[in-house]
């Protein structure tokens, strides 16, 4: 039995009033929470062929890049716009007011490798799913999607699975 | 002997003419040269009770976290304005053309805790320099502040020795 969800801080009325935002820094700065939760996310690719990690910008790097090096895979970012200095590819989401764009080097995955998309949370699942739109241009393989934390309410691991994607997380917050 | 820097690309013009950009995103993609960068990065610091990674926003997260996780430590994110929910410190720095800033969260780390302060690249020095105003207003001991690339002609790893930093790096570009 872990205790992520007591390591996450919940800080109410942030970015804006009435969202309970999860601060995950607390729980990565804890180094047996931080360990346990790299491995927990690990376990299930671990024969698995994973040749990449793809991280969504910035705090997909932080486990991305953790478990790339526990995978023995490489590291691929996707970044938001005007980030990355070769070639991209660039995939628009939505936000609650506008839109935003990740990016990914054209060069970023071969066809056929074995994908594992990261990120810490999932809400509205855009950003992921632009991740999805680009990791597919490449024709890679995208053996699933993992997070720390799905908030499954707002819908946006539902939109992965409906896409095709394999879902994991490790800790769920679900009411306000 | 390692051929580090034949797995990064160089991208010449980039943001602007006549920079060399040094892209290490080819290096992060090959799963054996990472790997073994980031245990090059971490073994002097293997038995210096290191109790946190701190990592700047955001190329710094992907080393930062997966040598957080090689090191048994916590990581700490030091992150551009705006991106921290809870409450932070911020220590502004020089651009070529005007300034920005990086946030820490207040109790992002300990009195006489050991940090290891981590980025992609040293340049100027100006964000690594704000990295470590943050850290010792935390009273954090810096152990040490550890790079990919440096490039020290443009002054930044000599700027924080003269702060009593100990700098390392795994690869030197000098000349164009």
């Amino acid at each position: 039995m872990n205790n992520y969800k007591t390591k996450i801080r919940t800080v109410p009325d942030y970015p804006a009033q009435g969202i309970m935002f999860r601060d995950v820094t607390t729980l990565m700065s804890d180094p047996g929470a931080f360990s346990n939760a790299i491995g927990d996310l690990c376990r299930p690719f671990e024969n698995m062929n994973i040749s990449k990690v793809a991280g969504i910008d910035a705090r997909g790097f932080i486990l991305g890049g953790a478990m790339a090096l526990k995978l023995g895979a490489g590291f691929l970012p996707l970044r938001k716009p005007g980030k990355l200095p070769y070639k991209t590819w660039s995939e628009p989401y939505e936000l609650e007011y506008g839109s935003d764009a990740l990016h990914m080097h054209t060069d970023g995955v071969s066809e056929g490798e074995n994908v594992l998309l990261v990120d810490d949370l999932i809400a509205t699942g855009g950003t992921a799913e632009a991740g999805v739109k680009l990791l597919r241009r490449g024709k890679a393989d995208i053996v699933a999607a993992a997070f720390l934390v799905d908030l499954p309410e707002i819908g946006g691991s539902r939109r992965l699975r409906e896409l095709g994607i394999d879902v994991m997380s490790l800790v769920t917050f679900t009411g306000h």
